[in-house]
């Protein structure tokens, strides 16, 4: 499989700018390419979401055109040398991606073509099996919670610890994949603290950056990875 | 409009056990009524959550019914003396709703029988417009997202202030809410802090509870309401 992703928790880390904390990573990532196609649709003011991007993406040599000013969005999914969904709303992102026809044309783009494929936060949600474990409020609402499936597992981006002197009673975010896991037939999810991306190239999946995940699967122990641990196994769908 | 209903920001509040903060004010709100059906739908043990509200109601004086034990939900609706719908998660509770065909059953119910409904958490989500303004994670999709639409407006539970020492890099609640209002056609949210509680009787709707509510109108400014502030003008549609 000539499946490429990077797959980043967040776009901006405490104390740095947009993409600071990965861009080293980015560069990696894409390479010699030219261009990435951005896709803005997380947040409502896309020409300021392009602009900020692509300032960035200039700044490490790569152009960036954003799907939001191409004429037909399927043919610039079609051509795309490479991919980066940021991050923002994860649902009104999915919306649009299906409103837009581009959900299977990304998936297979990037699975059978090998097309490049970057995300940030909610655009690291929707590479997955499903919304499902996003963080964000359900201010519109897809057709579907069933994403790009990149990978077979879901993410948990922006993964936050419990504060034992927080005295606010809502559910803890572990808490709140532990409810996830008591509806059937529902796959891992790998939880990405702030600071922490996966790399996945072919089948292989490694975790990087300065802070370490979680890893909760239904019915077993969860169990914490540090940076730099090879998580090839989630990538073979055992369930 | 013969509408009874108390809304609760949340079940338990720091300090305290369930349903303590605010059991003065179950009580004077289901008076001298003998049972109530109670809806554990948000909870994945349903016998277990059944019990512990029965054992706070028959601290109160009455008898509690879980819907989850009769033969014929929408029976048990029907000849409801009064509904409690607990929290949990948000999105599980609604599917369960629409799968047993009740939304329109209580909805009819409150508004035209005047059968007094409590809601505490998810179940404050669900008796207002839309669950959008929801904090769940969406473990399970409904059909969609409009709820039950006891009242005109859409309600945040559980809402949290930001902490400016924070460094979490996640949106704020206030973040999250403003992004609904960047959507068209979206009702105002009242943000209940943990310890706040609205009464709705009739076309008169109270704050109450040991602290305040932000109300999000879109296209405004966000205004604080201390608790025993008349919100009544919520509950006439303006927009």
């Amino acid at each position: 499989m000539k499946r490429r992703l990077l797959l980043v928790s967040n776009s901006t880390l405490h104390g740095g700018g947009y993409l600071d904390h990965c861009h080293a990573h980015i560069s990696t990532f894409f390479g010699n390419l030219k261009r990435v196609l951005f896709v803005p649709y997380a947040l409502h003011d896309r020409d300021a979401y392009a602009n900020m991007a692509r300032t960035k993406f200039n700044s490490l040599g790569y152009e960036l055109d954003s799907i939001h000013d191409a004429a037909d969005p399927r043919e610039a999914v079609r051509t795309a040398e490479a991919i980066f969904i940021g991050g923002g709303n994860t649902f009104r992102l999915l919306k649009c991606l299906y409103d837009n026809q581009l959900v299977a044309d990304i998936r297979r783009r990037v699975l059978e073509d090998g097309v490049p494929y970057m995300g940030s936060s909610a655009g690291t949600n929707v590479s997955t099996v499903s919304i499902s474990t996003t963080n964000d409020m359900p201010i519109l609402c897809p057709p579907s919670f069933s994403a790009i499936g990149l990978v077979p597992f879901n993410i948990n981006p922006h993964y936050l610890d419990h504060d034992p002197r927080s005295t606010h009673m809502g559910e803890s975010r572990e808490q709140r994949i532990l409810q996830y896991h008591e509806e059937a037939d529902t796959p891992p999810v790998l939880a990405l603290r702030e600071g922490c991306l996966l790399l996945v190239e072919g089948n292989k999946a490694t975790l990087l950056g300065c802070t370490n995940a979680r890893l909760f699967t239904r019915d077993k122990p969860t169990v914490e990875y540090n940076t730099g641990s090879d998580l090839s196994f989630l990538l073979t769908d055992e369930r």
